[in-house]
């Protein structure tokens, strides 16, 4: 097989490296979405454990100790930043995965069709490259003695039957021209909008890396602020209950 | 069946509205366990995940980005303040929880035997006061005509059968008084003991809650506090990557 030209061998070699990183990309991703997924599970299973731990307060919270309304608003506002902090989460940070990732499916299957014209580009090449060489022995043949054929026939004849051969093995050449040249561009094609998409997809990547984790990084941030403060405020009520407990005026501490 | 003094009765119902007392704290104590100990499992649960992400953020965080120390620091953190965080509230809030439930088997044992032990007094005094009433009814005999064996015994013989069944009769009705008073001193030992102790345990519920949510809430305002933090240092780190990116210099973002 003849060799492609050094350009080639050297677009060839960069190829491979693009198709490299596009399968290193789509790992890092599934596992990132994979991994964000369990985490929203953790975080949701995590807003049912405080939800119940908060009824729970709820219910050991007498009618006449003071500060109960401000566990039910402080129940109230757990389960609300743990409902918005969970869907900010989704909307934000796996939504944007999703249609991040949404992009490879489609890609991976141009670059398996790639591959499937380079080979149908190949072919067509090496055919037409035989036919060539072919030509090349005709016209040595042709600088030597006639065949037997052409002794056998009346002189006169000797230059047609040559020119008919000739014709012959041309109109073979050209169909194999036109068919890598055909298949030549229907590679080059799709080559060309691979070469240029996929550096492009992979330069994305630090963005959306970036996007995700900043997501990630100011909804948590603004949940833990949130959720700090709301525990303050449990902390105040707390407070407020156990210096009235110590109070012997107080009622709502005797025995029955 | 003779009642108990109006004091006695008294004494009852009150002791009554204690076990009901006790049971509905045991109940909100072991709801309270549960709760937490489910709550403690999806605290473990999400610092996974939380570890799982961070872990990935470094795996993605290619070696020419800047800010690559800095995940490292942060995943570190992130991993320390989680377990930090389950640990302390297994200590402080669990652990505790488990030392106040501790309390209970044994005193619901001893409500239990000091039922036993009223139902033994309660059929010793019944006892008693039959043999009192017997003895009034003999009292009574006495002033009436002689017996048949009396009246056939010779005449200096009859005190002596009198005071025969006389002193018969005190002897089983001391026995039965003896028998009273003991059964009487051992419940009332008992009783004596949980009229103290359960008003007492009943008051130290509100401590205990007031312990218990304030060490979770004080636990729950530093972990968030600090994560807050830790997330407001990633999104620095993801400022910096973002604008190096930006930068047309930048090598760190080329495609190959």
């Amino acid at each position: 097989l003849q060799k492609l030209g050094k350009a080639d061998e050297t677009k060839d070699i960069q190829f491979e490296q693009f198709v490299l990183n596009f399968s290193k990309q789509l790992t890092e991703g599934s596992k990132l979405q994979k991994d964000l997924r369990t985490y929203l599970a953790s975080v949701k299973a995590m807003h049912e454990a405080s939800k119940k731990l908060t009824e729970c307060l709820q219910d050991i919270y007498e009618p006449d100790w003071p500060g109960r309304e401000d566990t039910y608003r402080i129940a109230e506002n757990n389960d609300l930043l743990w409902t918005d902090y969970h869907q900010k989460l989704v909307d934000q940070a796996l939504l944007t995965m999703d249609t991040y990732l949404g992009q490879f499916p489609d890609i991976k299957s141009r670059i398996a069709k790639r591959g499937r014209k380079l080979v149908d580009y190949d072919s067509a090449r090496h055919h037409y490259e035989s036919l060539q060489n072919a030509k090349k022995k005709d016209d040595a043949k042709i600088a030597k003695p006639v065949s037997l054929l052409e002794k056998a026939a009346p002189q006169w004849c000797q230059g047609k039957i040559q020119a008919h051969l000739v014709a012959q093995t041309n109109l073979l050449r050209n169909q194999a021209e036109e068919e890598m040249v055909k298949t030549q561009k229907v590679f080059e094609e799709m080559n060309t909008d691979l070469q240029e998409e996929l550096p492009s997809l992979w330069n994305s990547r630090v963005g959306f890396y970036v996007n995700t984790f900043q997501s990630i990084a100011g909804l948590e941030e603004n949940f833990h602020r949130e959720m700090g403060k709301l525990h303050q405020n449990l902390n105040d009520v707390l407070v407020t209950l156990d210096e009235q407990q110590g109070k012997p005026s107080a009622n709502a501490f005797t025995a029955i």
